[in-house]
């Protein structure tokens, strides 16, 4: 092996890995084109023409860092969110701002709770700092805030990971819940809660900005990366108290912002109207999956999301074998990866042409799939 | 304090610190506008138009996360190069790529091996992994090797830092003592060769890559910020063996790029008569500022980088009034952090406008410094 032979003993027993494989990949490992790019939780969509126009101007201010303070984006969604810019730390996406929160809060060997099927991305960080992953299964396809709660306490643990609406699911507490585990975590728990899906849910899944600003173990994540569509962009944001918000600036990469990237954050912001109307082609089309799944004998779940999640009645061999039939036909989509969650796939809402596609493709699949039996 | 109450006992001990303070900050701060940015080693010349249209072309595909393979860029950086892709790593910047590298390497208390007065970025991410700085003072303004590896061995450090050409002193050494030095040292020390200056050093100052590719305990860092004028996109990559590259993928946010910014770096690495051109007026640049220190009693030190840092002859609190009285005049500069670096002061090339100011400005700004001793 041609690598350094003193990396630390930690990094040493980590794989080179990626939480998800890339359709880019897929496409160069399988010789196949994606056609219809339905399984990111992208919005094809995309962002509003005032955001593009924006980037496009943007473009002859590259030459510049972006400001390492970010000031006038944590400005501009202070104002959004009626708090103070102080509250705010702005990341690489929720992503980035993961990693830092593990970095931030888990030596080796320090227990994190999450659910079992749960965003893999933050499981890969607790991995990568050492820690030791406490999962909870779902119970009829949502988050267990109970038994999150009784793991917490069980472990001590020092942090909790829950995703409002969540991904893989699409699944949803409402507001009340969400507010109600909060409160009752100890103190010497942090509580991640991701709610890159936030705009997308039903009124009354969100709690107010209010509920919870200030509980000093509570950091709530967003993104620009779906409803905003701007996935590309990696700009994510952290909202929480003074004190935590601080706390990315002991670590975090300063200068790591790209500049397009935050005006077009800037732009959508400020594009109220857009991001009203594309929540509603985001639940038109969530409906127009459901649908199609319909119509092919298998049953979508209630989604509060930009994707939608679809039992197909069987297990993860069968799944797989959807999702990799699909491929064939240029439909990339996901799935799940463990059961039981991984009866389902999972479909990314996007334009009309992608949707027929998808409704040209899928029942050839599933008759492939069953006559392969 | 309103901070979450079990950070890790590291990320307590650790200041909420930004290693630069920036440009936009400043003019907060003090009520200052900038009119000529010549102080964070950007580029005023921009990228190549043809850079600029790609990035207007890119943004329509910003709702899609770019490949976290990166594969399209690494194979084109490996043709570039004359390498495979496999020995290429790419990350955000320089900055976030140092950051990975400590994390790999760096347990608390290890000892890390820099220059007195080198990039505080570095210095930052070793704080901020816990590890022991050892430094070692620059000669006659140059990173001194032998004292670099003498604490090396000394300290038995398993991470050593050397920026050729160097910030903040403009200096360099030539390929062969660069070389020698990597093959000197233990095969249980990693050394980041720095060469975020590369492209703007006179011939032989950097080593051919096929000269360092097989050694394990080497990565080179190379980045679009610098000659390539891409500051704000964020990309900077790490040239190693390919375990090394591999390395990278243990632990960085695989889905972490830019897309926008990605193919600025592909359009860039296209337009390769945009960039023989910006190396010229780069170093005509260099000559300018040069002039205009001798024009004013001041000595510049030879540079090989895009800026030129100008010994002003007396000691840090005077250059520090040099560099206050230029930002008066909107002309933003930087000067180094620690004695004996800071007599001088370090101003980036930039267009004829940004020059004119400096020029006018400067005489103003000594005579006033000059009168109120």
């Amino acid at each position: 092996m041609s690598a350094f032979s003193r990396f630390t003993p930690l990094a040493q027993t980590l794989p080179s890995t990626v939480p998800f494989v890339g359709p880019e990949a897929i496409e160069r490992n399988r010789g196949l084109a994606v056609r219809a790019r339905l399984g990111a939780n992208e919005s094809g969509f995309g962002p509003a023409p005032s955001v593009l126009e924006a980037m496009r101007k943007a473009a002859e201010t590259t030459w510049m860092y972006s400001d390492p303070e970010n000031f006038e984006l944590r400005e501009a969604l202070a104002l959004h969110h009626g708090i103070s810019r102080d509250n705010i730390a702005v990341g690489g996406g929720i992503d980035g701002l993961l990693g830092e929160i593990v970095r931030l809060v888990i030596e080796p060997g320090a227990a994190v709770v999450t659910s079992l099927g749960g965003y893999p991305t933050f499981n890969y960080h607790v991995n990568g700092f050492g820690g030791r992953l406490v999962t909870v299964p779902y119970v009829a396809d949502r988050e267990d805030l109970d038994s999150l709660l009784a793991a917490v306490r069980r472990e001590n643990a020092p942090l909790v990971y829950f995703a409002n609406p969540d991904n893989p699911m699409g699944s949803w507490w409402d507001a009340d819940n969400v507010v109600s585990f909060a409160r009752a975590l100890p103190e010497t728990t942090l509580l991640i809660l991701d709610e890159a899906y936030g705009e997308t849910a039903p009124a009354g899944t969100i709690p107010s900005i209010d509920a919870l600003i200030g509980q000093p173990n509570v950091l709530r994540m967003r993104t620009f990366s779906k409803a905003y569509g701007l996935a590309g962009a990696r700009i994510g944001y952290a909202i929480g108290t003074l004190g935590n918000a601080q706390a990315f600036d002991k670590i975090r990469n300063h200068f790591g912002m790209a500049r397009v990237s935050v005006q077009a954050a800037l732009a959508a912001l400020e594009d109220r109207a857009y991001l009203t109307d594309v929540i509603a082609r985001i639940a038109a089309s969530r409906e127009r999956i459901s649908q199609i799944a319909f119509s092919n004998g298998l049953s979508p779940l209630a989604s509060a999301t930009n994707f939608v999640t679809i039992d197909c009645g069987r297990d993860g061999t069968h799944a797989r074998a959807i999702v990799d039939g699909l491929m064939e036909h240029g439909v990339f989509i996901r799935m799940p990866g463990v059961a039981p969650l991984n009866r389902c796939i999972r479909i990314s809402v996007g334009p009309q042409d992608d949707m027929a596609l998808l409704e040209e493709a899928l029942p050839q699949v599933l008759q492939r799939v069953a006559n392969s039996k």
